[in-house]
């Protein structure tokens, strides 16, 4: 194994090189390129790149003729559901990739144009919950492998894409091992291909835990009290981001003194996610006092809480729908455990760059 | 009628001082705000600032007991509705203020702490369709004075916030002069009401036009060629933000040499308004050759596009449903204009302060 990357735009390829990364150790996979990034890639000898269109064949055919391209086709979910805790969190197959029905055709015409069509990625979308998804495309992949020899491609390279989530990821690679050695089983026994993934997600998730504090409290009515409103000193302008996405998001823990309570949903189906991975330890330090306020005990009623961001927008809220101790105060804190998903992911200029190590943001009072 | 500022946050403050602005210039109007921020803003002798809960009010007692405290009152539109023509782009007060109801009780909590209150504050929401909902708040703002007065505080100051509209800026501005003078005539002409409003939406919508290319282009499905799908090189993450927020885009307008074509709809409700304001021509200057495409007229028919931004991102989508001319190729542009409302207003610890004059970004292929 080794490790290579994957770029999907000028910064990005000058930000690995400039690492001193070999071009032969990049893919350039974005199948939708502007012209010019196509002539920086042909300058600095980055010659594998994506595509999935025809336009894209003639940009690459003008601007980089030597390119080795990979053609990308469209993923699709195998049990198509408004489950929003199936499929993956984004389709990227709305964006991009041709279709099998339309791979003969377009490896035709990359044929006519005289260009060196080296494989076939595909992408099963970013944050994969069903790992039968693998299955399915590496099936389809080696169906196009056989059209691709029908029109006079030898092919090597299988880019998988990404989508490996961190909660599922041992039994995906399962799955995707088992589908490799069945479609592709001969070809690595003879070392002709090889495999690329690109597990960002897993890498990244994890990678990232946000310590908070709470900066303001309100009732949602005053009048009844029944809902509490808590603003926190950071949101989805700032590190929480992932409040954006349905299911980027898992369910905060609430810190006071030495006591913890990790938040749980007040919906049967939420938008966040519950497993937030922190034990659960309700110690008193016997210190509860805090700045401000009442020193009501972390202990006993949960109460329903909005929690939401420090700006004046109301856009900025985190979630809707937490149910937390009753007693929470200005001052107490909140722990946010794997954002790196999609707040790494976000900062597309630096992916898979500047991912290292983990890291720990504390925003404060 | 003078200038001053309105800041949401700790940066904010010391940006606008730093450009040496008084601190009685200021109103620091964000009802829940960071202890830390509290004492920042009384170490700059920024009095004016805004509340709407009692714990904030506990804070301020603590930080700065000083402050001149301006009380913020809870919109409401006069019709709600779902029509997403109607009413505030972003309705505020989902995160903010107090009912009319609760006014009392909060005013004598305050009372009781010793504080000083000198105001009220209302915002109608960011992009307010509506011009009504300003007559009803500055109605109810009335009301509230003369609670105030009941419990023992003499208002001068009324801060009826933002919302302000490019497109109906004149009528907004009738309405609330009428309202004002109905409801508040008396003490402006004796000079005992300062009043405050935030035109910022309305500086800066027309403020930013962005310029960019289409860098890649496909059929939705290749096969039928029904649908294309244009990649340009400017989308959600960089300068197009506001297709995130329903309503904030104006339909672009496509340039191939010297012929223009504005976008419409293809759908009778849009998520994005097709009043661009650019004028539409559509002379030939005879050379319409563009690199790499096909010399495809802009004229005749025209077809659905959808409008997706450069990253691989498949959220990157700037628009769904534009009817544009066939034959548009890698190479042309598309001009968005208006795009300041949100995309500076999401630049939150720059607003107020960095809009200045006019701004035109290109982003090339």
């Amino acid at each position: 194994m080794k490790i290579g990357f994957d770029c999907a735009s000028h910064t990005e390829v000058a930000e690995i090189l400039s690492l001193s990364v070999s071009p032969n150790d990049i893919i350039y996979a974005n199948p939708c390129k502007a012209p010019s990034h196509i002539r920086y890639a042909s300058t600095k000898n980055v010659k594998k790149m994506t595509f999935d269109n025809i336009t894209e064949l003639y940009k690459i055919k003008a601007h980089f003729p030597d390119a080795e391209c990979i053609l990308r086709f469209k993923a699709h979910d195998p049990t198509p559901s408004k489950n929003p805790s199936e499929g993956a969190l984004y389709e990227l197959s709305k964006k991009y990739g041709v279709t099998i029905d339309y791979s003969r055709e377009i490896l035709l015409q990359a044929k006519k144009l005289g260009l060196n069509v080296i494989g076939l990625a595909f992408h099963v979308g970013s944050g994969q919950r069903n790992v039968r998804t693998y299955t399915r495309h590496i099936e389809e992949a080696r169906r196009i492998w056989e059209i691709a020899r029908e029109v006079g491609y030898t092919f090597t390279v299988l880019d998988m894409g990404g989508g490996f989530m961190y909660n599922n990821f041992e039994e995906a690679a399962s799955a995707v091992n088992t589908a490799l050695d069945n479609e592709f089983g001969d070809m690595i026994e003879q070392g002709g291909i090889d495999i690329v993934a690109e597990p960002g997600r897993y890498v990244s998730a994890p990678a990232f835990t946000l310590v908070t504090s709470v900066i303001a409290m309100r009732e949602e009515r005053e009048e009844t009290g029944e809902k509490r409103m808590v603003y926190i000193a950071d949101g989805l302008y700032s590190n929480i981001n992932a409040a954006f996405w349905p299911g980027e998001l898992t369910y905060p823990t609430v810190v006071k003194g030495k006591r913890t309570y990790t938040a749980k949903s007040t919906l049967p189906t939420s938008s966040a996610s519950s497993d937030s991975g922190i034990e659960v330890e309700e110690e008193d330090n016997g210190s509860m006092d805090q700045e401000g306020g009442i020193s009501t005990l972390m202990r006993g009623d949960l109460q329903e809480y909005s929690i939401w961001g420090p700006t004046c927008d109301c856009m900025d809220i985190v979630i809707e729908d937490a149910l937390l101790p009753k007693g929470i105060e200005v001052g107490d804190w909140f722990v946010f455990k794997d954002l790196g998903g999609k707040i790494l992911i976000s900062l597309f200029l630096y992916f898979d760059s500047k991912v290292i190590g983990g890291m720990l943001t504390i925003t404060g009072q």
